[in-house]
């Protein structure tokens, strides 16, 4: 029998989203539970595998019309052997999530971190579709990277490559989560940019920043567009290093496209103004025109969908 | 009739070398010429063909035994069609070397640039040997690199990729001949070494270094080595700038190794101790442990038994 689906799932601190599609991606069921995370390794093994059955059940189809399954997962992770290491909102320590996975179902099934699966995603079905060579980033609370080289994800010796928001900026930079100093997430993630206007406010800056309980860079970016110098000011710091950190992407991996996604990527024209200035700037004149900037094509579903594109991607 | 040997040619702005050697990268007969790139674009192809007569001639051997060509050459070059856009040392200008070549002795041939031959050396017969992902960083005159993922080069999609000499690592930091500032080259290269060394005599510093009518990375490093304090300084602060390159490098491709090679890295242990100690300061811990960081393993002969290892590597 032909097996023309695939199952991808989407494994979250707090929910569990599924979904059943055909090998071009159409969504023919979906499904998303409680992560309940509490309750343990065995209980969310349990609930992935629930998630599994409702969507095959849905779609009125069995584990015989499954081709592959992919899961996405926050990391630090080991793709190849299957294994969660550790991840903050998730029970998982040195966990073997495919093995049973694969045995319960007979289906192959595949793992990747939030940030592959995400660049998969935006390789097979969103911005980076047709092209060889594409490095995706997220910038939201942190930053991330996953890359598509030579039409495939690039992972590296301990599944870690692209740890993009870990690149050195600023030598004696403003200290990282990771405990090094001047991180690109410590200067240009959504973290930062609040971080900063804290700062500026705290020294006594005017600013119509201050009307709000709690600053994030959503506040900030609205700030800027009306007018607001301190809103304005801070942004443009942190874009002006989201863009230099894309401008050592595009040195080193002198791709077709880099695709950003994230909370700050929604901060609309500005973000992609000041990067691709950045980068035209910092970088050789034909590697710069030669490479795209633009946003995510995949919306709020693009981690189930890009968890479908993993399951497509590896089984082929 | 089998076909047991390649020919590897390394032109250079002053000569141009070549190899004939077996599968194994041992070498059977070996020539070099000078350039004269004076003389203009045909005659140095005249020259190049006739290393490759010569090596062929020497060996015992025909076209008929040669199973492929690999040339390196400086770039910006077009490794896929085998044409050389511009370089500052020879003639060529948009030049379709590769196609006269393949032409003449019915044998598959290859162009690649500098780094990229080295590195592919490196991974076939040097420190990367047995290795699937490792990242080559050549720190001289200049700051250049290559890298091997999965097993294959990665040229990046207009042959460019691993410009990491190009990488800003501070935003406002001295010009860089490529016009951008704060360059890993303007910062760590041989040339920058000398500058800053010129830069701090200036300002009037009592040196061991005023010794010398003209002062290059070797005397920093011989006279840093016999106790000279700014001798010392200023190479403390390169080598720090070369350790956060090769950080952020090693946080994008979580690669099994990082080999450096030119003068630069000859500087000896001092070198790979302080960039192992901004790896480990700057770098996850898994991934910097993961990750070995050691000198390049080919000697002076790098060029043209890189240029042998392209020709296998491409041919197989």
């Amino acid at each position: 029998m032909d097996k023309n689906y695939v199952i991808g799932i989407d494994l979250g601190g707090t929910k569990i989203s599924g979904a059943l599609a055909d090998l071009d991606g159409n969504v023919i069921s979906q499904c998303t539970i409680p992560t309940n995370a509490a309750e343990g390794e065995q209980p969310v093994l349990n609930r992935i595998v629930q998630v599994i059955e409702n969507v095959m059940k849905d779609a009125n189809k069995t584990s015989e019309d499954v081709k592959a399954i992919g899961i996405g997962s926050p990391g630090p992770l080991d793709a190849k052997k299957g294994i969660i290491i550790t991840t903050p909102n998730l029970p998982f320590k040195n966990f073997e999530l495919v093995t049973p996975i694969r045995e319960k179902f007979g289906i192959p099934t595949y793992l990747d971190n939030d940030a592959n699966v995400a660049a998969i995603g935006e390789f097979v079905f969103g911005a980076g579709k047709g092209t060889e060579n594409m490095v995706f980033v997220t910038a939201s609370t942190g930053i991330g990277g996953g890359a598509v080289l030579n039409g495939k994800i690039y992972r590296g010796n301990t599944s870690n490559a692209l740890e993009v928001g870990h690149m050195t900026l600023v030598e004696d930079g403003p200290r990282c989560n990771c405990g090094n100093y001047g991180c690109a997430e410590a200067l240009a993630s959504g973290t930062a940019i609040a971080r900063m206007v804290n700062e500026v406010l705290e020294q006594g800056a005017e600013s119509s920043l201050r009307n709000y309980d709690k600053v994030t860079s959503y506040e900030v970016f609205k700030e800027a567009e009306k007018g607001d110098k301190i809103a304005a000011e801070v942004l443009g710091k942190a874009l002006n290093y989201l863009g230099i950190c894309v401008a050592n992407l595009v040195v080193t991996f002198d791709p077709e496209v880099v695709i950003i996604g994230g909370g700050v990527s929604q901060g609309g024209q500005i973000v992609f103004d000041t990067v691709r200035n950045v980068v035209n700037t910092r970088c050789f004149e034909a590697m710069a025109a030669s490479c795209r900037i633009v946003p995510a094509g995949l919306g709020t579903n693009a981690g189930v969908i890009g968890a479908v594109a993993l399951a497509i991607m590896e089984s082929k």
